[in-house]
């Protein structure tokens, strides 16, 4: 079912990934999703390359099936978490936050797939030339780091699609098997979630940062950063503070203190959803389950079919 | 084909709405996309009363089918423009920039529909206990007035459909047969455009503000007014000065010099493209073509039944 191109390229059953998710999307997390039937992506991003390596013999021992690795390329060693992820096994190697160039033709050499985060249709352009296997097209709607044009995933996917010959992955805004048949429906080969996995048994993320999900509204998120490093999160004292600094236009260093990386780790693993940035997508409204990642992507799929059907119906012969 | 009750409550052949556009949505592109099946909404927020009732007196020239007013709220005499509207021969009512509240018994009592445009859940919600018979949901990334909690199409939808039980019609990142049927996917009993149908023969808009929409690209629009009153146009000289004056944080009165209702006149009838204010969804990236109302409607009933067909192909049984 939902077989596409994005299945056969990484070897799974659904086209649908775990999002790069820094501190929450660790080995239970991306074993969990593979196991399912979809990509786990191991978010590298704030750990060591021995954490990396420990992380990814964690995955192989709760699955068999293909993983991957999520390296957001801002990281200086950069190469050495690409080595020891295809070292360790992962068989495919996603990037964001900077150019594929450097990397794609290393990782595409040892035989594994390499996909690449981009949030406009210049750099799905240039990442198509670099020789991506795939694209992630994340819209404004997505949580976490954010596109400095603020594209939403409406507008962007389509426009990606046109743009660039290799398949594309949506990300922003989707949750369930509407979003799902929505991004199919876009011209997408595959959707990537960040949010929905976020409140599952699985994911790393402290209680407090779930429940903080779980509760958010429609217009509970907020992106801040906007001028040096836009992220999207829940509105809490963090964002306020920060929102207070930007009108202040306080310096770049006052603004980095608020905004570092060190804030994400205060949310997700110590659980201070009110200094911390508890990054979240608009979709979190929508969630109010805790629930497995095997249930995540069963019910994804059972409700697909049902759109499909329902929308087929409305063609009237 | 895509009969949903959106077509039966207003007597439409497709569930495809005009959005809303001062200046441009005059009769002749009101009347042309009524006259393709769908409902054509005449912009009645930059006309006085008579200039409304002469449009209409066009429209009917020009269709016999059913057609609709749109009217922002913030309009002092809004009550008397649904008067005439009604009067004149309009049976559905659109109302925006405001609470629906006051106007909903009023329009329903003289037997028309009414919708309202809303952009977050708390505003469709009050909408739906207002009595309205249809909600837009409008997602961030519509051209125009924007809502300030700045949530996208993908998003907004799902949860505004969730939180009501009137159906719900999508706006915003949508302009062929793909953004069509996410649409539905979404849960959406229909669709309201803007951008794809300024982009028409029967636009009023200046020749010089359609080229700029057949030349904008994916990232070639922006927000200015966030703190007071967004909207979404093409980047020109006067979204740099809007922009320049926000992080210089001038009065309130500078800034309603720049982002006043006169700078959309400027760009959408004088053709100032740089001074005037160029609204456009970001949508705007995909159209790359002017084509005539009824090419606009057919080309997107055509493409969404093969995007149907296709999605449906992927569920191998």
């Amino acid at each position: 079912m939902f077989k596409t191109e994005i299945c056969e390229l990484f070897g799974i059953e659904y086209p649908i990934l775990l999002g790069g998710m820094v501190w929450i999307g660790r080995a239970a997390l991306a074993a969990a999703v593979s196991e399912a039937g979809g990509l786990g992506l191991l978010a590298a991003g704030g750990m060591t390359l021995e954490e990396i390596e420990g992380d990814i013999r964690e995955i192989k021992k709760h699955t068999k099936k293909p993983f991957g690795v999520n390296i957001p390329l801002m990281r200086p060693d950069a190469a050495e978490m690409i080595d020891v992820s295809i070292s360790g096994g992962a068989s495919v190697i996603s990037t964001s936050a900077g150019s594929p160039k450097r990397f794609t033709g290393m990782i595409k050499d040892r035989g594994c797939r390499a996909i690449h985060v981009v949030s406009s249709v210049p750099f799905a352009e240039k990442s198509a030339e670099a020789g991506v296997d795939a694209i992630v097209a994340e819209g404004f709607e997505a949580g976490g780091h954010n596109g400095f044009d603020e594209i939403a995933t409406m507008a962007l996917l389509p426009q990606v699609v046109d743009a660039v010959d290799v398949p594309v992955i949506a990300a922003g805004g989707i949750a369930d098997g509407r979003g799902f048949v929505a991004a199919l429906s876009l011209g997408a080969r595959g959707v990537q979630m960040g949010t929905r996995f976020v409140a599952t048994h699985e994911s790393a993320a402290h209680q407090n940062f779930k429940d903080a999900v779980l509760n958010v509204t429609d217009s509970g998120t907020t992106i801040t950063g906007r001028a040096i490093g836009p992220t999207r999160g829940i509105k809490n004292r963090l964002t306020e503070k920060i929102h207070d600094a930007e009108r202040r236009n306080v310096s770049r260093e006052e603004l980095l203190d608020l905004i570092g990386e060190g804030r994400s780790a205060m949310a997700s693993v110590n659980g201070d959803v009110e200094e911390g940035s508890v990054y979240c997508g608009q979709i979190g409204g929508m969630i109010k389950e805790i629930k497995s990642v095997q249930d995540v992507i069963d019910d994804i799929i059972a409700e697909a079919r049902d759109v499909v059907d329902s929308v087929k119906m409305l063609i009237a012969e």
